[in-house]
Parts: structure tokens; sequence; C-alpha cells
């Protein structure tokens, strides 16, 4: 896990390893939920295939979020630990942080943006976590967020280019590998793609544990940096997201994306409207609620790009999270 | 199963054993699915026990009506099969009718209000029945329907006051009690009551395999009939039931009053706010989806009320099912 070794293109180590993935399960298991998988017969129809779920909503704090920041965090030194940790996000990632944090008994220091949505400020409070209003900007946001780590000598816990958070959202998939095995095992797999994390430790995960499934990728066309990445061979940006999937706006990062370059064979993606629909389409079917993050995977799979796909019969999709403010649905 | 031995109040035979529900289970086991057990440690701190939902909403059309509405079907002789099946609701029953009959291959008849809302209808049409219209009216109901009766030679099938009917809802209770047992099995069980074909099956399978639990029901306060009928100690009719939980606005039945009646030891009510509270509680941090009739045994269980209760530490709450319109959200 040497940062030198994994910049954009240099190296073919990703610093994470099946070794790490495994180490990440047994670390968090005391803390984390094992997601269950779910079927549904009416979306197997429609995609043509049959789709193993891996419901992440059900996971703690509603996302895969918590798997790679109580990694992170449990895996401290006492001495670092005890120092706290700062993280800054307005999202899952916050509460992940917030939660790991407080099972482990020390201070969780969140930046958010002074615009978040109340309730998810809410929640980062409810578990503990000191709160520091930012601009909304990321210069304002790295800027607080360095100013709390000199102050306090938190770690900052990243979230999504660091070895151990994919590490930890691997396990999401080691998971979903044991889970089908007696039913056959997965021709592939699908996972939204926002900084990459989900994704690299999906892909790191079968890669070494199902080395024949296709790993694939799926992302809004309103974030689809993944996609030109993918498609240009070398890293792309995402400026200016336009999309309802709030959790897939971000660029990946020089973990993140030197993994899904050499290990995803194909990123499909979804138009806004697609999204809406798969969404919908979940909770009305499955009952189950997904975020629009989620309903990107789900759009793929039932989109007409997916069906072109040969010799894929049985898919695991990942879902990725929960957190809808039911109060603003976009339908 | 003699109708007349199980009028109101009339005697100890209800028409429904356990040895019914077992049949049952087998009868529907290769059609309907065995629903998960799920648990929630914020709404067991909230509600002051350990929780277990059963969550019918996973069941086929969304609700424990298949279960019921299957086992009647299938148990049809040949003959009386062929000649298809009939029944009116605009609910979950309907569609519950509709997909049973469609897996056995009768015709499936559903008189339905004009008034239904379009997407109910819909399903069903899409399950291969035919619809009739009546006017939104009992009367006409009755009339549309005995006249398809008189027309097809359809059997009717009860929406609950049937005893093949109360012992397919048993099944479901008949699973919870399995499902908890490795885990010190349940103090209690609590049930919505709508027209008591839940309850009533619920109650029996737990009378029987689990006599020391406490049956308990849970009822809107707008629609409170089962509640006012167990304090007086006698049969009350439902008249101008007021609640959002449409699957609760019936009286209990010829079959299912004495039952509940002789086994029910409690009923808590709830206020509409309580019963949208406790929908939208379970939609934010189970992540899954349940409809209003469900919510009134969640709201219940997080009560002063069910505090009150001594000695009941292991609660089964039955979730009834998970049809929801999503474009008229009660928040």
């Amino acid at each position: 896990m040497n940062p030198e070794t994994a910049m954009h293109g240099s190296s073919t180590d990703y610093g994470v390893a099946i070794g790490d993935i495994r180490a990440a399960a047994q670390r968090i298991a005391p803390y984390a939920h094992v997601t269950p998988v779910l079927t549904c017969r009416t979306i197997d129809q429609m995609a043509g295939r049959r789709l193993y779920f891996k419901c992440e909503n059900f996971q703690k704090i509603g996302a895969f979020k918590f798997r790679g920041a109580c990694n992170a965090i449990m895996g401290l030194s006492d001495d670092a630990a005890a120092r706290g940790v700062v993280t800054h996000s307005s999202g899952n990632h916050a509460q992940a942080v917030a939660l790991a944090a407080r099972l482990r008994g020390i201070p969780a220091h969140i930046v958010m943006p002074r615009n978040s949505v109340a309730v998810k400020k809410r929640a980062v409070l409810d578990y503990g976590a000191t709160v520091y209003e930012c601009e909304p900007t990321e210069e304002s946001r790295h800027e607080v967020g360095q100013r709390v780590e000199r102050e306090t000598g938190a770690t900052f816990i990243s979230p999504f280019d660091d070895p151990r958070i994919i590490a930890g959202q691997g396990t999401s998939a080691l998971e979903l590998i044991g889970q089908c095995r007696e039913s056959g095992g997965l021709d592939a797999v699908i996972a939204p793609i926002g900084g990459g994390g989900l994704m690299s430790g999906t892909a790191m995960a079968f890669a070494a544990l199902a080395p024949d499934a296709r790993i694939l990728g799926a992302e809004p066309k309103g974030a689809d940096d993944a996609a030109r990445s993918l498609a240009a061979g070398r890293f792309i940006a995402q400026t200016n997201p336009q999309t309802i999937a709030d959790g897939l706006r971000t660029s990946t990062g020089e973990y993140t994306w030197p993994i899904i370059r050499d290990h995803v064979v194909k990123i499909i993606t979804v138009s806004e409207g697609e999204i809406v629909r798969a969404m919908r389409l979940v909770w009305e079917r499955m009952k189950i609620i997904i975020e629009p993050s989620s309903a990107v995977a789900v759009a793929a799979v039932i989109g007409e790009e997916f069906k072109s796909i040969d010799g894929v019969e049985r898919v695991g999709v990942i879902i990725s999270g929960g957190n809808v403010d039911l109060d603003h649905l976009p339908w």
C-alpha cells in the first residue's frame, strides 16, 4: 500500500489486493451488516437476465459508505485514533465517518458546506460528531478541513481515494460473490461510479475471486467522467456535473481511476429520465427504497445498451444506498 | 369447516385449526414467497423491545393477501376451478385473486367500483383478469358480484371471511414463529385488523404453536370497530371509517370476529398522525416501503399504550403490505 506506486497509469500495483479486502471484512464484521441479496422477477424480465441485487441500502447509515469508513477508522493505531478523524462530505460518507468514530469512541470532525440539507447535518450531529461549516466551494472545504487537521491532529478519512476505503467498499462484492456461489455464480457485476471507491473495490474483489465475470460500471450521462476517461484511455476530470444522482458527481481519483481503467470492461451511461424511472420501478416492484445513485445501475441493466452484451446471464447489481429526502421525490 | 358452527359468538369451533394453516402452507409453497424477517435497532429503542418485522410487503403482489387467495384457489376442485373465481375488491385482494387464478390457469372475474384508482385496475387487467365495474356502493358491489357468479358459475373468493382465506393468511405467522424460534421465540405478536383475516389467521397459528405469546391487534382510531367490539364483548360493525389505512376500513366477519374475540388480548388504536409518522419512520430507517395499514401496527408498538404492557420483550410485527400510490404520499 505505497501511494507512490499507484499514480495515474504508472503501475499495476493498485494499493489494494484481495487480502486487504478480506482483512477489511474481518475488521468491520463486528460493526457492519452482511446485507441481503434480493431478486425480482419483473425486473429480470425487463433486463432479460437474472439479476442479484446486493442491498447496501440496508447497510448501517443506509449506504455502502459505512464499510470503507469503518475499515479505515478501525484500522487506525490507538495513538492516531485518539486524535480523532476528520473528513469533508455533505452526504453518506459524513454519516459513515461519524458512526464509525462513535463506535471506536473517538472524536469525528466533519466539514460540511453551510448550505447542506439540515436533516443531513442533524444526522451527523446525532452520531456525536462535531460539524464545521464551510463555504460551498472546493477551496473552502479543503481549507477548513486542513485547519481542523492541523489544530486537532485528526487523521483525514478520504471519501474514496484511499486503499483502506477501497478495500472496505470491496467487502460488499466479497459477500455478494459468496452469497451467489451456491446458485451458480455470477457472469457479471455492475456498480455505479462516482469517486470510484465502490467500483474499484468491487473490481478488485471480482478480479481475484470471479475472474471470468465481466466487470461493468454505470454513470449518469450528466456526470460521465469515468466513461469518457475509459474511452480516452486517460483520466478526465468531471466538471459541472448535472445529475440527480448526488453520489456520482465526483471525479475518480489517483487510486480508483487506475483500477477502473484496467478492470472495468464497459461503462453504461443513462439519462436522468432513465434514473428516475428505474428508481420508481424498484420502489414499486421490490418495495425497497433506493437512492438515485443506486438507480443508475438499475437503469443500466434494463436499458438497451446492456442487452447487446452477450454471454451474460447472471448479473450482480450493487445497490449502493437508500438515503433519500422523502419530501423531495423526483416524480 | 362448517359455516353453521362459526356464527357470532355461538361456538368454539372457529372453522380454522392449525392443521388447516399447515395444509395451506404446503399448498401455497410452490407459488408464494417465504418472506424475510427484518429487525431495526433504532425502532427497537423507540419501542423498548426487540421487534421482528415479518415483511409481507415482499410477498407476491406486495401484500399478505396473496397467501389466502392462493390457498383458496389452489384448493378448489378441478370442476369448480374450471368455472373460474369471482371477487369484489379495489385493493390488494383483487390482485391476489387475479394472480392466483392466472397461476392456476382459470378465469378471474373482479368487481371494482368505477372510481377505483386506474393503476389498481391496470394491475388486475395485467394479470389477465376480467374487470366488472360497479357503482361505489356496497349494494352495487354485491349485486354485480352475484350476477357474475350466476352467469359464470364462478366461485366467490371472500376477501377475509372464509376459513380457507384465514388459514392462508395464518401461514405468515406460521413462518414467523419458525423464523424466530432459534433466536429465542416471541413473547407477543401484533397484526393490523381490517376484516380480520390476517389477525385471525395469526391468532390461530400463535394459539397453537406459541401459546404463551400475547396476541395483540392494532387499529386506526378512525376505524376501531374491532377494539370497540372487544371492549363490548359483542360484534360491532364499522360505519363511516375515517382513516388513511385503506386496508383497515372494513368490519370483521362471521368467522374472523369470534377468533379475534377469543384470542386477542388487547387492541391498540392509533391516530392518523401516528400512522403517517410510523410509515415514514420505517421508510427512512428500514429502507422498505410499507403501506399505511402496516404502519398502524408499527405505530402501536412504538406508542405509549404498548409500553405499559409488562413481560413482553420480543414482539413479532406483521407488516401486511407495501402497495402505496407514490404520487400521493401522506407527507
